[in-house]
């Protein structure tokens, strides 16, 4: 059984915003993404693919296609095929995501 | 922008496990999983679909193919197409679970 624990990924890394991978398979993956204060996902899509963004501890600014919204622990969005998308840790404290995608790119 | 908070989603029901729906698309869905303690979802398969289990809160026994492990919170578990896959709250305290599936069976 393929099980996966949030304390052995909750990695950050000092340069940029850190991906750690809990799960791939052929049509999805989730990773955990962690940053620290001022790091960020610049603004990119993906043509055929869905995000999900789901903050587990801190709070983030986030944008798909042209809003941009802050939200905090236990809030998601959902960052559709085709739209610009990407999140901005502005806070003083550090952001961490729980983060799928299907299909895989 | 499709945001959506867990706090409006932790709905339980007294004669079994509620799934709420937190996101849905062409592509994946994700909901959320409200279990009393003894509540269950019964082992079943998806042809062509993964799921992935996420403990937000209390713990579970999930079983996939022919294994069953007891997991907790910020845990979480791949249920690959094609494989049983259920899980039961055999603890004393509520169990939610975040749940992504896709593609969208």
């Amino acid at each position: 059984m393929e099980t996966f624990d949030l304390q052995k990924s909750r990695i950050f890394s000092p340069d940029k915003l850190r991906k750690n991978n809990l799960v791939e398979t052929d049509r999805l993956f989730c990773d955990l993404y962690c940053l620290e204060p001022g790091q960020e996902q610049r603004p990119h899509l993906h043509e055929s693919s869905d995000k999900i963004y789901f903050v587990l501890e801190g709070r983030g600014s986030f944008r798909v296609g042209t809003e941009e919204r802050e939200i905090g622990r236990d809030q998601g969005v959902l960052a559709p095929a085709g739209l610009d998308h990407g999140v901005r840790n502005g806070s003083g404290e550090r952001l961490i995501l729980l983060v799928f995608m299907a299909p895989k790119p």
